[in-house]
């Protein structure tokens, strides 16, 4: 069993990743769609907005218009493209989101901002993090020969659609399945430990070195790292961050090009 | 078994038709979601553009550009709206598209257009027609306690997301999975004799009254009285017409309310 997870950023060949996606088997598919979420949202007059918890985190302001943008190109536009390539390829895919057959569920968050010194609850911000995976549906679909295309959004325990981070739900989902390994594949070759230069690639991360991972990650990249861990943590064997521009991106990754983390 | 379409025009009231959806077990709901669609691709600067083909028939002219916001809307707004009011209600929803799982597959037209006198195929068209159902995988989802909830696009043999019909694909799934009853609802009470008075419901039309059903019939309800009919031909034993925009639509419509088909 492997999980796949390819990332929304610009620059990914999705042709690629398809193509290699269809010669393997027992394979579960995560997929996100932020770059095509920015320039949607941004046409619908609804440019994107984030925002910084007291905490320090960083997420995409998501109001409830901002969801219904967000379910309409992740559910919408990203899964049923992906879903037609695979259709194209032989490959019997079916999409699903969080929301479907309740597959992600997890806690919606209160995010606290401060605002002129003062603290601040956003109240109508519907964000979270996946906690549970329903699991029997994904192994009733495989074990009838479907391959899953999952999306986010999950779902809250107040039954919400809530965006949520697609890399650490990648990773729960190939935690709860005892996968062997999870190949996350975005617009980069993997974790650099200098981010503008492709060729300070970190080929290997032990699994007792989180802290200096985390040292040299940025941005998005913290929160693969994060993924990443907690994945090896629920019993993965192995993490991978291969590049989804290049030709044969899944095999090329099991291969160890990129970073391998075990 | 039943099978419960609900239209996508204005005016349909969905927390009526989902709470009523809610108290029934072992069905299958199909929606539709035009009246958004027209929407969404009017903001996206691409408004909603009808063809007349030689043979009469009218359908929404949809390029590959226009297929992209109908995934968006039908899957990705429509569909995960209507599954996660579901969820709130405590049932356990799934959407799919027909495209996911091979679930709705059928022929790509060949849309014919007489322009300045002469013949033209529009050759960029994604729009055709259900002929098939994976009536498995909706069952396979039914035994596990799910209920499918199924919007278009259907699948081409070519293995294209191509615009399709949703009452007809409704009548289809109905007649293959042997539903005793197929119930569509929409914005009116039911098939009128006069399409401007809501009072001049026709309560009943028998089996054999085809050609005169068509006769008061216009635009849209000339499509759901021939997948009614379809769907006889293929075993349903009753066909209903209900009003989506009143509480207990589904109810009242098994209870007479509305158009009786059989």
């Amino acid at each position: 069993m492997m999980v796949v997870k390819v990332g929304g950023a610009g620059g990914i060949n999705y042709d690629y990743v398809l193509r290699d996606i269809a010669i393997y088997r027992n394979l579960v598919l995560v997929h996100g769609g932020s770059h095509e979420l920015n320039q949607i949202s941004t046409k619908l007059g609804k440019p994107p907005k984030m925002v910084r918890s007291i905490s320090g985190y960083v997420s995409r302001r998501t109001d409830r218009e901002t969801l219904e943008i967000f379910n309409m190109v992740y559910c919408g536009k990203m899964n049923k493209m992906i879903v037609e390539k695979l259709q194209k390829l032989g490959v019997n895919a079916i999409g699903l989101s969080g929301i479907d057959g309740r597959l992600l569920v997890g806690k919606r968050k209160n995010i606290i901002v401060m605002e002129n010194g003062k603290k601040r609850i956003i109240r109508d911000d519907y964000t979270g993090r996946v906690e549970r995976i329903n699991t029997d549906l994904i192994k009733l679909l495989l074990s009838n020969g479907y391959l899953p295309v999952i999306t986010p959004p999950a779902l809250s325990y107040e039954n919400e659609a809530i965006n949520v981070d697609g890399d650490r739900a990648a990773a729960i989902i190939a935690g709860e399945l005892k996968a062997k390994v999870l190949v996350i594949l975005s617009n980069t070759p993997g974790h650099l430990s200098d981010l503008n230069d492709e060729s300070s690639l970190i080929r290997k991360i032990r699994r007792d070195n989180f802290e200096e991972a985390m040292s040299y990650a940025e941005g998005r990249m913290k929160k693969k790292i994060m993924g990443a861990f907690e994945a090896l943590d629920l019993g993965v064997k192995k993490v991978i961050f291969g590049d989804a521009r290049v030709e044969h991106p899944v095999t090329k990754a099991l291969n160890g090009m990129g970073t391998v983390i075990q």
